[in-house]
């Protein structure tokens, strides 16, 4: 019952695609993560994701197109459908997911960029 | 699937202490409101409830102590704890919740400013 500032957590690492849990609401987690480049293409079998860009502009690619999330802007993106995240221009973005405890990082891929656990933070 | 711009989703409405909702996650929900003053001391007995502050400072009040949650910040209200959100000199502060679709408004209490349903922008 705390307040949790976002930037001051965003501080406390570096490593991007590498999420970490800032806190717990019911069975859901608010997570931050740092992201630059292209990540990998999965779905979640059963659940939604929120992300919201913190800092940044970031691309998120769909199987038939991408959606430009600036800075203040959330997307949700369904159960069971693809997508990418990525960024431009070597632009490192900012973002906070809300997702339940249960989201697998990369769905049902298995890459070397999966993180099986989330460090909290 | 699109990006949702939190500030102009904040200026389709005025009324404060009114929730309204912009998007689902699972069986959560993500709603925005404004609110000035003070509200109405409840609970929520089965939900915990996130606050994110997009403007101005918030004043969580427990009934042991205030937090001071400013803007770029969260803080999770567990379950069956008593808050009662407020502000100060009439600032009015703009937030995002996060809580399931479930949460009554002002939890066990009816109070005048209880909403029932939050229209959805």
């Amino acid at each position: 019952m705390k307040p949790i500032n976002l930037s001051e957590k965003q501080a406390l690492f570096t490593k991007q695609w590498h999420p970490h849990q800032i806190a717990v609401v019911d069975d859901m987690q608010v997570i931050l993560a740092k992201v630059q480049g292209e990540f990998v293409w999965h779905a979640h079998e059963n659940e939604d994701e929120l992300f919201q860009v913190l800092k940044g502009t970031l691309y998120m690619k769909f199987r038939d197109r991408t959606e430009v999330v600036k800075e203040g802007e959330i997307i949700v993106v369904p159960k069971g459908v693809e997508h990418c995240p990525s960024t431009k221009d070597g632009e490192e973005v900012q973002l906070l997911l809300f997702e339940k405890q249960s989201t697998a990082h990369t769905g049902d891929v298995v890459h070397e960029m999966t993180q099986s656990q989330y460090p909290k933070i």
